[in-house]
C-alpha cells in the first residue's frame, strides 16, 4: 500500500532495522509517495525520484546526524526528509506544507545548511571536515564522523563546485563526494567536461582523462546507481575512508513515472521537464510574467537574428522558467548559448561579446545575479561593455529565502556604470530592451523583467495607460530649474522622469513594480471625503541615477514626497532620494549652482522590504510587515501631513 | 646597451621586422628594463620576467589588434606594453607613471579590458570569439582573427577560470589558451589539481590525468617557456587552429634577477617575495595598517591556538600583504589554511567550519570579497555562521581602478544578518576579534580593519585617547528614549554608539576611518572666534544596523547631524541615517512606540564617496572632489546653519 512502510519510518535508525530484502519495498513506497505529492503539490520531483536509492542506502549505512550529509542545492532532499522524521509532510495532503523545498537545520538536526544555489556543497563539506579534523578525527572529540556532500551532476559545471573539488584533496582526511550524475542540468547539460564524464560512464569509470582524478581525488564508479542493495554495498566500503574519495553514482532522474504519470504533468527521464513539477502547468492557466514578458524579449530579439549576427541570448542553465522555450531555442541556433550553471561566465562572456560588437542579453534570477557580482562590478560596469542583462523574478515575493528578488536594487543599482532600467509595461519593456541592444547604447543595462503585478494590470486592459510619448519628458514643474551637474551615471533615454499625473501636496513616485501601488495610493488618497488629495503619479523607470531636475520641481510644490520600491529600503532607490533632499542646502558651491535656499519637500517617505530573509511568507503578510499595503502609505502619509514640522 | 632595442620598438611589426637572431637580444632588452624599472618604481616584475619569451613570441607571431590578446589579470602585461607603443613608460623613468600596472583599452587598441581579478581571461575570450564567429569567422567581416586568453598557473584555481575551461570545448572554433605556468600563485599554489599539473610538466605534458582533457580539451605542451625560438616555432603551428586548445608553457618567474638585484628587493625564481617588487620595502619604513594591523590580529589569534583547535586562518592566496606572515603560517600549522585564489569556496569553507563549531576568521581585501558575494549571503548570512571576515584594504585611496576599496561598505552591509563592524584603533580591532571568534558570536561578523588614517593616529600617541571603558555607553542624551522595537538584526556588544565628546548644535559621526576626519572636523569648528561651535563627536563603531536610541537623542539637542564614511554614499551608511530621521514623524503605529511628534534635526548631511570607479587618483584630490576635507566639510555646515529652513 502506498506509503504504509515509509509510514513506519520514523529515523534513520527505522532503516537501519529493516530487513535487507524491505529495502527495495522501501524505495517503493518512497517513489509512489513523491509521484503522488508530486501531482498534488508539484516540486523537483524528478531529480528526487532518480536519488531514493541512493537516499535509503546513505540512511542505511551512515549515522546521521554525527555522519554529516551535505545535499548540494538540496532541491533532492526530498527523500531525506522522509527518512529522517519528515514522512508525514510528504503522506499527508494537509501537512505538505510543513516542510520547505530545502534542507533546513530549523527544520532537523539531519539537516546541515539552508542550500538552494548550486554548487556549494563539496565547499561547505570541507568545512565540516576541516572542524573534525581538528578537534580530533573519525572517533575524535568533535562528534562528527563521515562528511558526504552530494552533488549532481549539472551543479558541478558552477564555479564554486570546481574551486571546491580542488581543495578537498589538498585538504585531505575522510570526505565522500558523491556525484549523482543523472546526465542532466536543469536543461541539458553544457560544458567540454561532460564529454568526458560520459566516456566515464561508458567505460564503467576506467577511462581518461578523469577530472576527479585531475583534481588530484581518489574515484570509484557505480554505474547502477537505483539499486538500493548495490549502493549499500558500495558506501559500506567507502564509510571511514581516511581521504576523499568521488564516488560517480549513475541514476536515472525521474525513474518510475509512467504514461499515466506523463497526463499529470510529471514526465519521465532525462528531459528538461523533468526538472520542476508543477501541477498546475497543465490546467488551462495563463502564464505568469517571467514566462509572459520572456517570450515577449525573445519573440522580439529573434525578429532581428536574420539581419543581426552578433545578437546573442545567453542563459546560465535556467531558460525555461523564463520564457526561453525549446522551440525558440532551436529556432535560435548559434544565436541562443547556455553556458551551463555559470553566471560568472556567462557575464563575462557576454562583456567580451560586447567588447567585440556584438550585443548579448543574458537572462537570470534576480537571486542568481549573486553569483556574479565581481564580473558585474569588473567586467561590465568597470569595463563599460554594452551588454543587457534581463531580471527575472525581481522583487518581494513569497518564494523561499533561498530564492529572495528583495535583494537586487541593493545589489546592482550602486555599481557605477550599470545603468539600470524598470518598465511598468510590456511596451516599455520592449523599447528598453530594443535600445539596450541597439548601436546606440555603449553601457552596460540592467533591466528588471516587470512582475506579475504589471502583468495583471496589462490583462486587466490598464496598460498601457501612460505611454512615454504622451509623457511631459521635459517637464519642469515650478520655477527654474537645478544645474546641479549631471553625475557621472551614463546616458540613457531614461533619463528623466514620467510624470502621469500633476497633482499637489504629495508626489508619488512608485519603482517598477511599485508602480502600481503608487497608482493605487493615489486612488485611496482621493477617497476621504473631508480632505481629498490630488497627488502627483511618477514613474521613475530609471534606478542606478536620480532625475535631480524632476525631483528639484516637485519639491517646491509638494510637502510630502513618497518613494515606493519592491526591495529592500537598505541600500536601495528610495533613500537615494532622500539623502538627496536633505543635502540639498548645504552642497558646496562648485558642486552646485543652486539658488541659494532650494526648497526642499517637508517629508520623505521610503517604502520597501525590511532588511531580512523570509522564508514562503504570503504576499499579503509581507506587504502589511512593510506598511505597502496601500491603506497603510495613506495613513502614513496623513499622519506626516498632520505631524508639520 | 639597456634598453637599445627594445627603444627601437614602436608597434608590433617591428618585432615581427626584426632578424630571427635579433629576438634574444630583444628579450635580454626588456628583461634589464624590467629590472631597472622594478628596483625604481616596483610592480609585478617577476610575473612579467617570466613572460618576455612568450610576449615577444605572440607579437612575433601574432596580428594584434586584430589578434585578440587577453592577459588574464593583466599584471604580466608589462612586456605587452613595451611592445605596443609604451616602451618609454618603462625606459624613461620621467614617464614611468604614463601606463597603469595592468592592461587598459583606454592605452593602446592593443588592450582588450581593464583587469586586475583572476581567472576571467578564459570567459572573456570566448566572448570575443563567439562574435567572430556569428559575424564571420578568421577571415569573416568581424574584424578579429585569432582569440589568444593567457592565464597563470595560480589563476587557473579560480572558479571562473574552471567556467571558462569548461565552455571553451563546447563552443568551439579558434581559441587558444596559454597557460603560463610557472608553478607559483601569489604564494604557492594550493589545491589537487596541481600535483597532476607537475606531473605533466615532468612527462612533457604525456601524463594523464590532463585536467585539461578532462574539460574536453586539445593539448599541447611546451617545457621551454622562456627560449623565444621554440615559442616562435610552436604558436606559428597553433595560429590560425579551427578549435580551442590549451597550450601549456612552463616558465620561470623572475628569471634573470642575480644577487645584485636581490640586494635592491628584487627576488629571482619560484618564489612568494618574488610576486610584487617594491623598492621602499627594503628602505627602514614603517609598516603600513594593512601588515601593521594584519600581523596584530594574526598574535592575538596565535596565542588561542594551542587551547582553541578549531580556531582556523583562512587566506585565498593573498596571506603576505595582510601581514599573515610566513614564520606565522608554518607556526600554525593545520590552524592556516591557503585555499588558493578562490574566495568563493574560502566563505563556504569558513561557513562549514563555523556550523561545526569551529571558528574562521578569513582576511582578504575589500574588493576581492566582491567574487564571493553569493556566498556572503547565502552560506553566511542565511545560515548564519560564526565566522569573522576581515576586510583588509576597505576605503577610499589612490589605487587602482581595479582594486578599489570603495564598496565594501554598500556591498556587505545591505545583506541581512551580517554584523558589520568597523574598529576606530588596534586595541577596538583587537576586542572585536577576540568577540567575533568567541563561542559568545553566533552570527557572520565582518570587520573593517583599521586603515593608515587610524593607525597614523596611533603612531602620533593619539590614540587610544578615545577608550570604550572611559565612554557612557548607555548614555541617554536628552529626554525620553526612543522605543522603537529593534531591528531583526543580530545583537552585538557594539549595538550602541559611543559619544565621544559631548557638545552642541552639530553633531559628527565618523564611521571607521573617517571617524580621525570627523575629530579634525570638530576641531575646525571651533576656530571661527566669533562663532566658535562645539561639536558633538560619535564613533558608530558599528554599519549594518543604526543605533536609535542615540540618533533620537541626539535629534533634539542638535540642528545638524553629520555622517562621514570612508567609501560610496550611494547604498552606503550614512543615507541610512538620513533617511532614518526621515522616516520619523510618520511611522504608523505598531512599528513604533514613538512619542508623536519626534524631533528631528534640522538637516542630515553624508560625506564619503560618489559612485564612480578611480583610477590611481591621489588622495588628496579625491577628498577634494568628495568635499572629504576638513575645510570643505566645515564650510557645508556652516553654510546649513546658515540656511536655516
Amino acid at each position: 500500500m502506498n506509503g504504509e512502510l515509509l509510514g513506519r519510518i520514523g529515523s534513520p535508525a527505522d532503516v537501519k532495522a529493516l530487513d535487507p530484502a524491505e529495502l527495495p519495498q522501501l524505495c517503493a513506497d518512497i517513489r509512489s509517495t513523491l509521484v503522488t505529492y508530486g501531482k498534488a503539490h508539484g516540486g523537483h520531483i524528478g531529480s528526487n525520484l532518480g536519488v531514493v536509492e541512493l537516499t535509503v542506502a546513505l540512511h542505511r549505512v551512515f549515522d546521521s546526524p554525527r555522519d554529516r550529509i551535505v545535499f548540494d542545492v538540496s532541491h533532492q532532499s526530498y527523500v531525506h526528509k522522509m527518512l529522517t522524521g519528515r514522512a508525514q509532510a510528504y503522506l499527508d495532503p494537509d501537512r505538505y506544507d510543513e516542510v520547505t523545498g530545502f534542507t533546513n537545520p530549523e527544520e532537523s538536526e539531519h539537516d546541515q545548511f539552508v542550500l538552494g544555489h548550486t554548487g556549494t556543497s563539496i565547499s561547505l563539506a570541507c568545512g565540516l571536515a576541516k572542524t573534525r579534523d581538528m578537534m580530533g578525527d573519525l572517533n575524535g572529540g568533535s562528534g562528527i564522523g563521515n562528511v558526504i556532500a552530494v552533488i549532481g551532476d549539472g551543479s558541478l559545471s558552477s564555479a564554486i563546485a570546481f574551486e571546491g573539488l580542488n581543495n578537498a584533496a589538498e585538504q585531505g582526511g575522510n570526505l565522500i563526494i558523491i556525484v549523482n550524475d543523472n546526465e542532466m542540468s536543469i536543461a541539458e547539460d553544457f560544458g567540454g567536461m561532460y564529454g568526458p564524464l560520459a566516456r566515464l560512464r561508458e567505460s564503467g569509470g576506467t577511462a581518461e582523462p578523469n577530472l576527479f582524478h585531475a583534481f588530484g581525488l581518489d574515484y570509484r564508479y557505480v554505474e547502477d546507481g537505483n539499486n538500493v542493495a548495490a549502493l549499500v554495498e558500495v558506501l559500506e566500503q567507502v564509510k571511514d575512508i581516511d581521504h576523499p574519495i568521488v564516488l560517480h553514482v549513475h541514476t536515472l532522474k525521474g525513474l518510475g513515472l509512467d504514461a499515466e504519470d506523463a497526463a499529470a504533468g510529471l514526465v519521465e527521464g532525462r528531459c528538461e521537464a523533468n526538472h520542476w513539477q508543477d501541477p498546475l502547468s497543465a490546467a488551462d492557466r495563463l502564464p505568469g510574467a517571467r514566462k509572459y514578458y520572456g517570450e515577449m524579449a525573445m519573440r522580439a530579439l529573434e525578429e532581428r537574428f536574420a539581419t543581426e549576427p552578433g545578437l546573442v541570448v545567453i542563459s546560465p542553465a535556467t531558460p525555461g522558467s523564463n520564457g526561453i522555450t525549446r522551440a525558440f531555442r532551436e529556432r535560435a541556433g548559434a544565436h541562443y548559448v547556455d553556458t551551463g550553471i555559470a553566471e560568472e561566465h556567462a557575464v563575462a562572456f557576454a562583456s567580451g561579446i560586447a567588447k567585440a560588437g556584438g550585443r548579448p542579453a543574458l537572462a537570470t534570477s534576480a537571486t542568481f545575479f549573486q553569483r556574479t557580482y565581481d564580473q558585474l562590478q569588473q567586467e561590465l560596469a568597470l569595463n563599460r561593455t554594452p551588454a543587457t542583462l534581463l531580471v527575472f523574478g525581481a522583487g518581494i515575493s513569497d518564494a523561499d529565502n533561498t530564492h529572495s528578488g528583495a535583494f537586487d536594487i541593493a545589489m546592482m543599482s550602486n555599481i557605477p556604470n550599470l545603468v539600470c532600467l524598470a518598465p511598468t509595461s510590456g511596451e516599455e519593456f520592449l523599447r528598453m530592451l530594443a535600445w539596450s541592444t541597439s548601436a546606440e547604447n555603449h553601457d552596460p543595462v540592467v533591466i528588471r523583467v516587470p512582475g506579475d503585478m504589471i502583468l495583471d494590470g496589462e490583462r486587466e486592459g490598464h496598460y498601457p495607460a501612460f505611454r512615454a510619448d504622451e509623457c511631459p519628458e521635459s517637464f519642469t514643474f515650478i520655477g527654474q530649474r537645478s544645474d546641479l551637474p549631471t553625475p557621472p551615471a551614463p546616458d540613457c533615454p531614461w533619463n528623466r522622469y514620467r510624470i502621469s499625473h500633476l497633482g499637489s501636496e504629495v508626489a508619488l513616485i512608485g519603482l517598477g513594480d511599485a508602480y502600481r501601488i503608487a497608482e493605487q495610493v493615489a486612488a485611496e488618497l482621493t477617497w476621504d471625503p473631508k480632505n481629498p488629495i490630488d497627488a502627483t503619479l511618477i514613474d521613475p523607470r530609471r534606478y542606478d541615477a536620480l532625475d535631480y531636475r524632476t525631483l528639484d520641481a516637485i519639491a517646491a510644490g509638494h510637502r510630502i514626497v513618497v518613494t515606493i520600491e519592491d526591495g529592500q529600503l537598505d541600500g536601495g532607490w528610495g533613500e537615494k532620494i532622500t539623502a538627496y533632499y536633505a543635502s540639498l542646502p548645504s552642497l558646496s558651491r562648485d558642486r552646485q549652482t543652486h539658488y541659494r535656499a532650494t526648497i526642499t519637500p517637508q517629508h520623505v517617505l521610503n517604502f520597501g522590504a525590511d532588511k531580512e530573509f523570509t522564508d514562503r511568507v504570503p504576499m499579503e503578510r509581507l506587504h502589511d510587515r512593510y506598511d505597502l499595503a496601500p491603506g497603510r502609505i495613506v495613513d502614513r502619509i496623513r499622519t506626516a501631513l498632520a505631524s508639520g514640522r
